[in-house]
């Protein structure tokens, strides 16, 4: 690759912006983008880009669960296929951009290759993957995880309900979308590259334009519920309690010291708390809370949540309170593949672009395909680190220049002659068996 | 008093379980008893309360806002009324005996003396008040409060609203008790007696038979809310935190921490906490919660609270989070009459009872009527301390025991000859100006 021409990359970050604000329209009233799994809005969104990508010459497919996809094929036969992308979802009053940055800059950097080199060696697939964030059903990346097989066919996830009672078996026979092929599993990728905002604060604090992620960081959720004695405020003296709140508060501040002392990356919190009765002349009775761990390295993170958990249970002995503890989420740490992280670097300095290297505390597509294929995922900045929120924000600047090195990466990974490295290795099937 | 004969004592304390039990039957269906203030099930009781009093030759009579007295009087001219009693209304799934235990045992003694004594030399009351719980409208001593002026007509207090959007004033209306008197304000108090269930477990685990009350607790009630920033718990370092439930935990922990110190008989309680936007995978960004403080001298719990306070304001400095604190409730303590505390130990060490002096946590009827005239509590003991709560349970025995001081206290100040402490002191109307 030369590098790609300047005028023609502006009129691709142009498209791309224009195609960003086109999906920020299909949303719920509201404010913000709102757009769950399997809505009107959420179908619209998907059945637009399909037309988009028909018009610039790509083929364009959905599978069983409603992923979209654009496909350029390659000239060269046999060998897996690089695709890229994100997810179409949106949380309730999210942002225009996680998501949608990633499905954007996909399709327009297919759609700029084609038009700039024509046909590449191998084939090139852009994925708009129907749901990540789990805001409507109780299930994260059901577009991801299909095509991963984290989700398989006959496991039941397709029972689960929504909020209103709807089954995710009704609200996909609702939604109307055309099938295509008979199974969303593949075992034809043999890399996945997404480009994503950072949702956090660091490449803004430190004045970088480009996050090469080294690994997403594996995560725990655990609730935690703490049952003590609810009793009269007033005629209870303080010798005699046994406070479900006082003793949630203590975890949750040994929580947080602990966490500050394990250091970077490791984060720890307490986002849920419910006390009940939750009356003020009542001393709680019982209170149950959420821990949310991750860290990039699984020993550190197991150990971790091994120790809080056992200290949890020395504060409950000494205060007479009873505690429980359900493990409801378990995901180990994703790394990146080494190669694809040099070659964003060497992508970045030949660019002239300020890059720094990054564990992702966020969960991305990406973590389904790092143990499946070469994974790479590349972070540009979010405006003091909101995300989440319709106050989202990614300047158009600093998304073209994710959108560039994005271009360079499936470029290189597309275009260039044969490497042992990048060339499928023939052990592709048996990593997706 | 020639000390009460024991088979008739024994008929009495009869009488007032059955009409404790038949109390417990005016409720709204479900758990325990349920009767709040204006709703049919509370006019029933007050209605079947004044056919009782009549029924038993007291005179009977409701004043505006649906008090229900019954009158015994005395022969004597001039001087004041020696009232006792307690509240009809309970919290939502109560209890039989919060409340209806001082009604009942105030109309059985009364009943009871004029049967053994015929009319006293000074006037004897029993009152049933109208509300004491605050569990319909967001007010508490609906019926105290007017008897005493807390509650001056016009203030403005009728115009409150249930959780159904009725007004004090439309539930009133539709109530229907029949007003015998124009006004609930009274100045012809001159002793209040209020007999109760303890709702601790002090008698119990001391194993006293009556508590003999020195003051009821002063109470302050804050909403304290803190504010910092919500954020991604995943990419959000440790330490570029504003984590509101961090900063809620530390102060309720400090809290604790600080009224253990201060030891007997403060209490200081967090009852109610709520998350925002309580979601597993984002950091706390707003927590409010409640503070209830009670203390029997006022000096020491308002420096105590001014304290707290303080040092809340420390912790939120020092972890970048706002704090602002709204003052809800604010009664002084309510010492009860040193005379009829000592004349209640004569009557439990004459009848050969256990007792012991003690402070009540608990708000009740009696803390309005302590600062306009002499003013005492009698406890008995509690299960387990369990009160506002079906499980709440006093034996028999003990409710009898609490008759037989009532009536003795009754007697010394209904029947007696004058000293000067008892015969209404010049001033009284002052007092109750």
């Amino acid at each position: 690759m030369s590098g790609p021409k300047t005028a023609d990359i502006r009129k691709a970050a142009d498209e791309m912006m224009k195609l960003l604000e086109e999906l920020a329209a299909f949303s719920t009233p509201g404010e913000g983008v709102t757009r769950l799994l399997y809505t009107p809005e959420w179908s619209e969104a998907q059945q637009f880009l399909l037309r988009r990508i028909e018009d610039s010459g790509l083929e364009a497919y959905a599978d069983r669960v409603g992923n979209v996809y654009g496909r350029l094929a390659g000239t060269r036969s046999g060998g897996g296929v690089v695709l890229t992308g994100s997810h179409i979802d949106t949380v309730v009053s999210g942002g225009r951009y996680d998501g949608a940055y990633g499905v954007a800059a996909s399709l327009t950097a297919l759609q700029y290759l084609k038009a700039a080199y024509g046909p590449p060696l191998r084939t090139l697939e852009a994925v708009s993957f129907a749901e990540e964030e789990g805001s409507r059903f109780p299930l994260t990346f059901w577009g991801s995880g299909n095509v991963t097989g984290l989700y398989e066919e006959g496991s039941g996830a397709e029972d689960c309900r929504d909020g209103e009672g709807t089954t995710l078996r009704e609200a996909m026979d609702r939604c109307g979308l055309e099938s295509r092929r008979d199974s969303s599993l593949r075992s034809d990728v043999e890399a996945y590259v997404e480009l994503h905002i950072e949702q956090g604060i660091m490449l803004e604090r430190t004045g970088k334009q480009i996050g090469v992620v080294e690994a997403i960081a594996g995560q725990r959720r655990f609730a935690v519920t703490v049952k003590g004695t609810a009793n009269h405020a007033g005629t209870t003296p303080m010798g005699l309690r046994s406070d479900a709140l006082a003793a949630a508060a203590e975890m949750a501040l040994l929580l947080e010291t602990w966490a500050v002392r394990a250091g970077d990356p490791l984060v720890a919190t307490v986002g849920r708390l419910e006390v009940v009765p939750n009356t003020p002349n009542v001393i709680p009775g019982e209170v149950s809370f959420t821990l949310d761990i991750r860290h990039s390295r699984e020993a550190e993170l197991e150990r971790f949540c091994e120790d809080v958990l056992e200290a949890f249970g020395g504060v409950a002995k000494r205060r007479g309170v009873s505690v429980s503890v359900e493990r409801r989420l378990s995901a180990v740490p994703a790394p990146m593949a080494p190669e694809l992280q040099q070659e964003l670097v060497s992508i970045c300095e030949s660019q002239g672009r300020t890059w720094r290297s990054m564990v992702s505390g966020a969960g991305h597509d990406a973590q389904l395909f790092a143990p499946r294929c070469r994974t790479a995922m590349i972070f540009v900045p979010s405006r003091a680190g909101i995300s989440h929120s319709p106050d989202e924000y990614t300047s158009p600047e600093e998304l073209a220049a994710g959108l560039e090195v994005l271009i360079a990466l499936l470029y290189k990974l597309g275009y260039e002659e044969t490497d042992e490295a990048i060339d499928a290795p023939n052990n592709m099937k048996e990593r997706w068996a």
